[in-house]
């Protein structure tokens, strides 16, 4: 999408130097917009590991172009041993995260069918990039499924503008390119559709405030920042047209594990009959899943993030205290809204609405 | 309640010194505990105007000590003048504060009556110490109401710890002691009963992280400071036992408003079958109304408290900005809880549920 008027993805081989993988350092958003050059594996972990990039899509991306450079470095004699190293040392960069082993895995096995390293590296970069191209297709579907969406919208209040409600950060910084919650809504917003978003701040580490304004602002859409607290008012006084999330692991069932908040959300959102959808790639669905809540562990995070706030002053970041120092603080990551409050899911395959039965019928590749 | 294991009140007249009114400088909570004095009219305005003192009930409190200070200073020869001018002036510090007027008037009528001015100087000092009391009484009488409900709670827990979730501050430091939604929390601390509180960190002026966090410490009542989006995954998991909020208007039907997040409580806490309570004085009543949601207005402040942040480094306080500066930022100042989502509201004539006519029984001299 657009950053000072021009188009880019969240990573990218350099255009005059296929050594050098390029990232945003997306710690430094809002406030500095700071392109950082990858050229080894030992980089590309501690961009991983200490979130220059985050979100599922853009951690997978960059995993395989992390294992390119590593063939690339590798010493030609003891090749197979240096990549299983790297692959290692990608894969302990953050366990959790699915799509890290997969993309490291499919560049694995590239190197097991080598017998020529030159045309083997060459195969790890096409891979590298096919996978990226990948996950950014996958999201320009999501947005074309969701897209009709809004349009129905938009054509029912007669041009005037949708408002849509997001919470954290589903957007194209998480993934290659256009990002799952908010892909439907730079496709309608490319498209001429006049639209607005209500932006959680989405606390404690206000990914809404910081990166979802940041780039819907860059891409020229039109936002607001909101308190989390907002949403239920909002949506009691007719200002919201529709809400839509990303997930960070949706059940069989249709259950959505979500950034903390987001049940609260769609709680009001059905309470005021507001649709609420879910987007995200398919392979976010766990199978093995049932239910969402008892199922679905949540982890807690650190307590500085809560007790503790980043911002800007006289131009620099800092951290600053914002409660007592020796009072306690909780720190949840993510919350779990229930199938029944979800109106529908938004995949690459197309949209269904959150039932087993439906979810069957659009991945019965995948269910079992 | 306790500061420094030393009780207080948040407003007092000095022990040695007649002609000063003392406060707790609220601005510089939690990270300084200062005490202001206060000694002509002039003071107390600004006192209220900016904040050091805030809460209904306190600027009530505030407002009639205030006129009491105008009395000692007035000119003998334009007494009922100088008083006059000083109910103006402190009138016009916060216009939609309904108690600081009601306070200020009860001031005025002691001059209407008055021949000696030795006499009706000391009435208005027995008026303000009266208002006080009057209003540190109610929050007890709410206390003692609200403490059977956590008592019964407890002996279903079996004595196991009772957590209570709370959202902003209506705490004492709102009143003249006691607080409301906290009353019945110090209550039942003080008889022993094992509670802990879920202190909701009520985004965007964080008045539950700065100011419900201190007091609760400061009296020794555990507690644990949580992000606005954390207690609907609390309550999902058994984690709430019960909700107590306060209210800054309530309808004749049972509607309240309160601080902005605060229905997102309250339909969480009917999703999990869990007591959603409101506690207020009955000065809290707007008899008018029939409809939260379409009468109460909702006040809208300054995006800037929603775009740049408070907080210490270094031992000092200071502005941070938290998000893109360019990007816009709504801020809106309360919601409404409709009944149908509250179990029962506690004021100091008792508990009673959200219906006009329970209402009605329990106020029937006011109820028209």
């Amino acid at each position: 999408m657009n950053v000072n008027n021009k188009s880019y993805r969240t990573i990218w081989l350099h255009p005059d130097n296929n050594q050098i993988v390029q990232i945003i350092d997306q710690r430094k958003l809002p406030f500095d917009f700071s392109i950082v050059d990858l050229t080894d594996v030992d980089r590309v972990a501690i961009a991983i590991k200490e979130m220059y990039v985050r979100g599922a899509g853009l951690i997978g991306a960059t995993a395989g172009f992390g294992m390119y450079l590593a063939a690339m470095k590798a010493d030609r004699s003891t090749f197979k041993e240096d990549l299983e190293k790297a692959a290692d040392v990608l894969n302990n960069t953050r366990p959790t995260a699915v799509n890290l082993k997969w993309a490291i895995d499919q560049q694995l096995e590239l190197i097991n069918d080598c017998h020529d390293l030159d045309v083997c590296i060459e195969k790890m970069r096409q891979k590298a990039i096919e996978i990226a191209n990948n996950d950014a297709d996958m999201c320009r579907q999501i947005g074309l499924h969701g897209l009709k969406i809004i349009k129905e919208i938009s054509e029912l209040k007669n041009g005037k503008t949708v408002n849509i409600l997001t919470h954290c950060n589903a957007g194209w910084l998480a993934f290659v390119d256009f990002g799952s919650a908010t892909s439907p809504i730079y496709q309608a917003h490319d498209q001429g559709i006049d639209l607005h978003v209500w932006v959680d701040e989405t606390r404690p580490r206000n990914q809404g405030a910081r990166l979802t304004a940041w780039e819907l602002g860059q891409h020229g859409v039109k936002h607001t920042v909101i308190p989390d607290n907002a949403g239920g008012h909002l949506m009691q006084h007719g200002l919201v047209d529709m809400v839509i999330t990303g997930a960070d692991r949706v059940t069989r069932t249709g259950d959505t594990a979500n950034k903390i908040g987001t049940y609260l959300k769609a709680l009001a959102a059905a309470d005021n009959n507001i649709p609420f959808y879910v987007a995200f790639p398919s392979s976010t669905f766990d199978w093995s899943l049932t239910d969402g809540v008892s199922q679905i562990p949540i982890e807690q995070r650190d307590d500085r993030e809560v007790k503790w706030m980043l911002g800007l002053k006289d131009g620099q970041e800092h951290e600053f205290l914002i409660m007592p120092e020796d009072s306690p603080a909780a720190n949840y990551g993510f919350d779990v809204t229930p199938s029944w409050l979800i109106t529908g899911l938004i995949t690459e395959r197309g949209i269904c609405p959150p039932t087993s039965l439906e979810i069957k019928a659009l991945f019965a590749d995948k269910y079992k």
